[in-house]
């Protein structure tokens, strides 16, 4: 149980896996910045694919994307003086745009430090949240200096996309919302990054104690889930050619020791079966999702039979894709 | 009330216009084949645009768009034997994709003329229902001639897109559904082509005896029906110039009546207004929505003032679009 009495003050940053009660909390006070998102269901889809699919439509958050849960549960956590330095991170994503929209409603600066590569709407539409772009050489190496050097000049927090407890107890509201919204499903599936998303399900599964099996999915083009999740250590991708550039990224230590934790299994579908399933959201239920968001369905769609029966939650997990060039 | 034993006999052909009960029983009837559509709010677009917009999905249909209602009103209401010669009409477009559905679903045969320049998606859309379609010169004249031959050879039953009374019966439940979901609106706004839609939304609203405005809106340059609603009388348009494709048709007589009756107001937007909405749709709120869906949305994108602190129903009547011709 929450005690009332502390839901105005809010949680601190956290050192250790959220607890239930912790999740609970950091739902409650994201909700006036995070409302929830709607669950929708095809029945045209569910009678063709022999399951009943319950989509958790993430990409309608104001960002597009469920990483503003993540981003507002860690900005929430500073206090008054560390907040009003301002948040920072690098990335040329969706957690950019996340971290640059919540300093805008909170009023507090944001910097974001983006590789000189990075696609261009992806660069307006964190400009449009108002945050100070630094752009870096298109390596690791240097976004990382970059990010040091701001945050050591303006004190700003790093928000981490996804090693960081507070973005993944951020992250495991959406499974929450899910399951109250539609009480029984047998599986959850969601893609997996840099694990945020998946580690959050996991974790929130377990406290509800259901008998909801968790699965992750990705592109086998950057499987370092899939190999991480059986090897028993962080592995990395040689390459990273695919569409799914929010699943590019590898695990970090606190996700995976969830993952390896909570996860039933980590499952792969291949560049075409991943548009084969966007190509079916757009034109069949008219969803704007993009490649990384498509990947759960897509492993429904290209080998149903697995999944007979079953009442399965999709989170659908952003629709930020360039209209100009769509893969199919 | 409905007496609760007439609900297992369809309701037969209807030559007046529907009472609030038969509506009510034809929402009953379809429902087992047409599934309520989700209504979508976006608290991001309420904050910049100052009302409260509430959409009415219909792009969410097995078919992309609210025509499945009205085919399908309209095909339940023949008896066995009248059913089972089939269903007709003549459309390049959403309600040739609803009646074929509906006829594949109930297992009878659908006759669809087309006109030889019809999009190639609409007409594969409409194959994929096991319609049988017939090609016809791109002629208003050539369309009707060739639908009548068929019909007398057939006897199949001619479904008029939305100059008959079970089909605007059908088109109503949209509505009725909307403010079942949504019950305090202040407006509501459709789409008005033939007016099947705007015309059973008018109705509808006119029973409940709320004060709720019922808007039309159309494109300018296809502004037949704003034009009939001040002359008095059903105007054509004299070229149709639009992207609007659901939208170039004039009112019919039963659709006029109402629409003169119990509709507040018709409203026009631009093209590019047109396109702006729809763009907003799909960048902002990640929609998929056609042209024609856009356009009660665009008429408030480009002016919210009028609408400032209302509570808006905003009907997105379809989502197909040829994704390899996005006008943004």
């Amino acid at each position: 149980m929450i005690n009332p009495t502390s839901m105005s003050i809010p949680l601190p940053l956290l050192d250790q896996v959220p607890t239930q009660a912790q999740i609970e909390q950091i739902h409650h006070q994201i909700a006036a910045w995070v409302p929830p998102t709607p669950v929708l269901n095809f029945h045209f889809l569910d009678r063709e694919l022999g399951c009943s699919i319950h989509f958790k439509c993430e990409q309608f958050h104001e960002i597009g994307a469920f990483k503003l849960r993540g981003a507002t549960s860690a900005a929430l956590a500073l206090d008054e003086s560390a907040r009003s330095k301002g948040i920072a991170t690098h990335s040329s994503g969706n957690h950019a745009q996340a971290t640059a929209c919540i300093a805008q409603r909170l009023g507090i600066p944001a910097y974001i430090v983006m590789p000189s590569n990075a696609p261009k709407v992806k660069i307006e539409a964190t400009r449009r949240f108002g945050a100070e772009i630094t752009f870096c050489e298109p390596t690791q190496q240097a976004r990382e200096s970059a990010l040091a050097e701001i945050c050591a000049r303006t004190g700003a927090y790093f928000i981490h996309p996804y090693n960081n407890y507070n973005v993944i107890a951020g992250q495991a509201t959406a499974v929450k919302e899910l399951l109250e919204q539609v009480p029984d499903l047998d599986v959850v599936i969601t893609p997996v990054g840099g694990g945020g998303l998946l580690s959050g399900t996991a974790l929130w599964n377990h406290y509800l104690g259901r008998p909801v099996n968790v699965l992750g999915a990705e592109p086998v083009a950057v499987n370092d889930a899939w190999r991480s999740f059986h090897s028993g250590k962080i592995e990395s991708n040689a390459s990273t050619d695919t569409l799914a550039d929010g699943l590019k990224t590898t695990l970090g230590e606190y996700t995976f020791a969830l993952i390896r934790q909570f996860v039933q299994d980590i499952i792969t579908v291949s560049e075409q079966e991943m548009i084969e399933g966007m190509s079916v959201l757009w034109k069949r239920a008219k969803l704007v999702v993009e490649p990384s968001g498509a990947v759960p369905f897509a492993a429904i769609l290209r080998d149903p039979a697995p999944f007979s029966g079953q009442r399965i939650g999709v989170v659908l997990s952003g629709g930020n894709v360039d209209l100009d060039h769509l893969p199919f």
